[in-house]
């Protein structure tokens, strides 16, 4: 009798393996062979999930989309019943290195659009990625328009579309030494600052 | 008699020809055997100039910093006296993908310092041309503040380190197909709107 395999489960280890090969030697050194091997499985095997290195890649940034998601919902949980003006600072601060796993993921997803730069299918699903994410903070900068926390001339889709410009940029100068973690915290506070209305 | 060889003209020569290779294929594919051969010299001639590959990289970003402060002092020359408010908006927009070389470059600029997260020599020099590019940031808003251009209130350090940083974000979301250029100038100008006192 053949054995179940669980195949979102198998995907999953496939793209955990990714990770582990990505963060030691880098995403652009990632071969299909590499990570079938560190994920314990034949290439034939690998091969059955991801016809090829684009699509694990696709996979692996989706997993990462989807871990991203959860992590700002469980804080979102912590919070309680957080104000339009704590949401949007709890998705600012998600977009910064703060602890290990930020960092490496964040290196992953400088490296993925560099590659994307290259690549028309990941450019793709790079561009559907990002929408994603400027989606949702459009939809928090409405809400906090509506509650006054932002004037009511800003536009979200521009406030958006700037924050995670804004996000990403401080990425960069941490993963390039320019700033420190703490350096992006308080350059985005600073930022934040200034889009939401002060209360005294 | 041996031929004299002009040592600055030779190693501008293989920067350029660094480029071309690293447009063509990507600045982590590139290797100093393939720079000698498109440089036209022997592997031997070109370890003359650099040992390694991280020597190459360094002297080929100095070359592509020193190009850019080059465009930047031609605009302002174009701009004949340019006020604090000119030369701040000349400067941010310098740092958008806004013709082919431009693209290139912040598309090499970004997979440096990707190379520079994984290399301590390489990051000790992205450190200091992120330093000097925000150093003469913070000189020009400093002079814009004198000049009644930017409120008095803002900092010129934190100012030229959220637009070194929100330019670095605009050029990465242009490379991953999240922005158009025209979409990247408009953000950046609605945000210089911000930093810059209204006149009207």
């Amino acid at each position: 009798m053949p054995r179940q395999v669980d195949h979102e489960a198998r995907k999953t280890a496939i793209a955990r393996a990714l990770w582990r090969v990505a963060e030691a030697r880098g995403l652009d050194k990632v071969s299909l062979r590499e990570v079938a091997t560190e994920a314990g499985i034949s290439l034939g095997q690998l091969q059955h999930y991801f016809a090829n290195r684009d699509e694990m890649m696709v996979f692996a940034m989706e997993f990462m989309g989807r871990k991203n998601v959860e992590r700002v919902a469980a804080r979102m949980l912590e919070l309680g019943d957080p104000s339009p003006r704590a949401r949007l600072r709890a998705i600012a601060h998600e977009m910064l290195p703060l602890d290990d796993r930020a960092k490496a993921g964040s290196l992953m997803q400088l490296s993925f659009q560099l590659e994307a730069a290259r690549s028309e299918s990941l450019r793709a699903f790079a561009e559907r990625q990002s929408a994603a994410l400027r989606s949702v903070l459009e939809g928090t900068i409405a809400l906090a328009i509506r509650s006054g926390d932002v004037p009511p001339d800003r536009d979200p889709v521009e406030e958006a579309a700037l924050l995670v410009a804004l996000g990403q940029g401080l990425r960069s100068d941490f993963h390039s030494g320019a700033l420190t973690a703490e350096q992006t915290v308080a350059l985005m506070d600073r930022y934040l600052d200034r889009v939401l209305i002060q209360v005294n």
